[in-house]
């Protein structure tokens, strides 16, 4: 599997468009190192000043949770943050690592604890993000680990070569130039992104089995789709793969009830099956869930923001996770398999000048599928007109 | 190997000394995974309020040297040392590990290049250690690889069990209370100082094979062991093992040469064998070795005091690492077992207040091993007259 680890360390030094002389901070978990390893030497074949690596541990975070003191888990170290800010004032590259390697870390603990623990989520990070200071890349990285949490039926070898062959297709290795075929698809996200834009919906209108839900949008929320532009003008592509088309909604007006369309799998690795969400007036007034409700619902009470929408993003049935039907456990990949929404913290640059300051703000951004063939999207403009918008995974306009 | 990677945790807690609410730092290199969580376990059942992993890449660092560009090398994002300072502003512990885990990761890259990445070590460490900020702890942790390395005439497996062996009876785990066990030789090799200190020797002369060595002694040069105190008063062991009896010389007044009777391992990996030095008017004027001697000689050149001595320590054949007869490629291990001198930095308490600005400022601390059966030891008084310190490792008062 080496030569896929390789490319996928190109791929995302490509995606993070690193810069010469810029500082590229790394974060991963253990077991990823090989693909750390990829990284560290594509940015420094490409002119990396530094490449700051920061391994997250999940056992240490078992640790505390199991012995540490409850009353302190929201605590971290001022340095944490500072690292992250310090990446931003420093105008730098980064590049993040999905991807299940420990699925069982951190069984059996209570969920509601986890939740008090915010990491390896920092509350940072939307800072650097909204100023546009970094150029950022997040890929999946493969571990048989996670072969065999995603394919159970197949012996361990198996799962991981049929895991890996999957990532293959799904980075477009398959294709003769990735680079390329990553620039096209991108290219056609970008104008499905400009019809909704031309259309300026006020909302949007989710139906399927066990979701009716109505999302207001702002007078400028503004779709896009594939890649970003930072303050110093450096073009990126901040996730590989990505298929979405996405916007913030209007955090006040979010109205219905929603449930979700896949597992849902939390920074620490928590895996809430089963969601179902009521949104009234815009907050999420009501979680439940088959499995680990309450790390939700810890989240959620984190912050003002945390209970509001910060995301809406439409898949099309033209990317390349959803037909493979696998449930990856990993928000990277099966955010990119469907329509989803997410709790929390919007990109700043969703919506105009004018709106900025009504767009979600919050130290968590959590997203949900609730993409499905059966999933209906209907556009309603500010006279009150429906069109419908995706049917079937298919764009209707 | 479970329980003797457990016992190391637990030691090295008490080693650092733990309080209830401290932040505790830990610095690891990967591949020592098990060790950090026995530390975070015994951490936070003690009442840590967090436990912050660095683990350090020997990997990311050759992917650097040999693909980066050498003018950026001396480079260090500002918050690795931000990060050092905080844990001294926090008053928080600090536990190291040392031992080898990756012996090739930095094969056959130039020794030179190699010397101008400073990393793993950060020269703000010196800071936490003089304003004695942080209480902490150094210990050796224990990897099949290092087994190999240090027991190459065995067959893997068995390389690693006697490498643990050899561990367990120098943690002194076979004795019934370890912990009992180490304030007892604490106690021992802190009465040998407290003589020494009466003496006020002027200078130490070392005589041996390929060596002849005065080294002057400040004024006020203290020599202690064992214990350090910091300045909120936590008493803490900041070695585990611990076998020395050291102070600091004055860098103004060493003269003769030395060879080292053990390999050298900088803290990046480079084995330097066969080290001669020549020292006149107190600096470093020829350094020579079998292997590697650039790698020292460009640290050596890193700053005003590198090439001066920081430290004289002698170890008596009552400890339990010499008797081995084992080399373990190891600083904390090796200058357990033999007296040595260290080029680099002196610790600030060595001396009085009187000679503090006197005592050798740097950047670097590099211990090399100067002691053997063959050592003698003489103190030299103001007055001229000579007095047998240590002969074949037994002190001769």
């Amino acid at each position: 599997m080496d030569d896929l680890i390789e490319a996928i360390g190109e791929l995302a030094v490509h995606g993070a468009n690193l810069q010469t002389g810029q500082i590229l901070g790394v974060q991963a978990t253990i077991g990823q190192e090989d693909l750390v390893h990829a990284v560290a030497g594509a940015a420094y074949e490409r002119g990396a000043l530094f490449v700051d690596v920061f391994y997250y541990d999940p056992f240490v975070k078992r640790k505390r949770i199991a012995h540490g003191d409850p009353e302190t888990f929201g605590f971290v170290p001022p340095w944490y943050g500072e690292r992250m800010l310090g990446l931003g004032d420093t105008d730098s590259a980064r590049i993040g690592f999905s991807g299940v390697v420990w699925p069982h870390a951190l069984d059996g603990l209570d969920p509601q604890l986890l939740g008090r623990d915010q990491l390896p989520w920092l509350k940072e990070t939307p800072n650097v993000i909204d100023d546009r200071s970094t150029n950022w890349c997040g890929v999946a990285c493969p571990h048989p680990h996670w072969g065999e949490l995603v394919h159970p039926e197949l012996p361990p070898e198996e799962a991981y070569e049929r895991l890996c062959d999957e990532l293959r297709h799904i980075y477009r290795l398959d294709e003769p130039d990735p680079k390329a075929a990553w620039d096209e698809r991108v290219g056609a996200l970008k104008a499905s992104a400009e019809a909704l834009n031309e259309r300026r919906f006020d909302a949007i209108q989710l139906s399927g089995p066990g979701t009716e839900l109505t999302i207001g949008l702002l007078p400028t929320s503004f779709w896009q789709a594939g890649d970003f532009v930072t303050r110093k003008g450096v073009r990126h592509l901040p996730n590989i793969p990505t298929e979405e088309v996405f916007t913030a909604p209007d955090p006040e007006r979010v109205n219905g009830h929603v449930t979700s369309t896949k597992p849902l799998v939390l920074r620490d690795g928590t895996i809430i099956r089963g969601l179902r969400v009521r949104f009234e007036g815009g907050r999420a007034v009501e979680i439940d869930a088959d499995e680990n409700a309450d790390a939700l619902r810890t989240r959620c009470a984190s912050d003002e923001g945390a209970s509001r929408l910060g995301e809406l993003a439409l898949v099309d049935r033209e990317g390349r996770i959803g037909p493979l039907g696998t449930v990856f456990y990993d928000t990277l990949l099966d955010e990119n398999a469907a329509s989803h929404i997410a709790l929390g913290n919007a990109y700043a640059f969703s919506a105009g000048e004018d709106d900025r300051d009504r767009l979600n703000r919050s130290g968590i951004h959590i997203d949900f599928m609730v993409g499905s063939p059966e999933l209906e999207v209907t556009g309603i403009t500010l006279a009150g007109e429906r069109v419908l918008v995706m049917k079937a995974g298919a764009w209707q306009f």
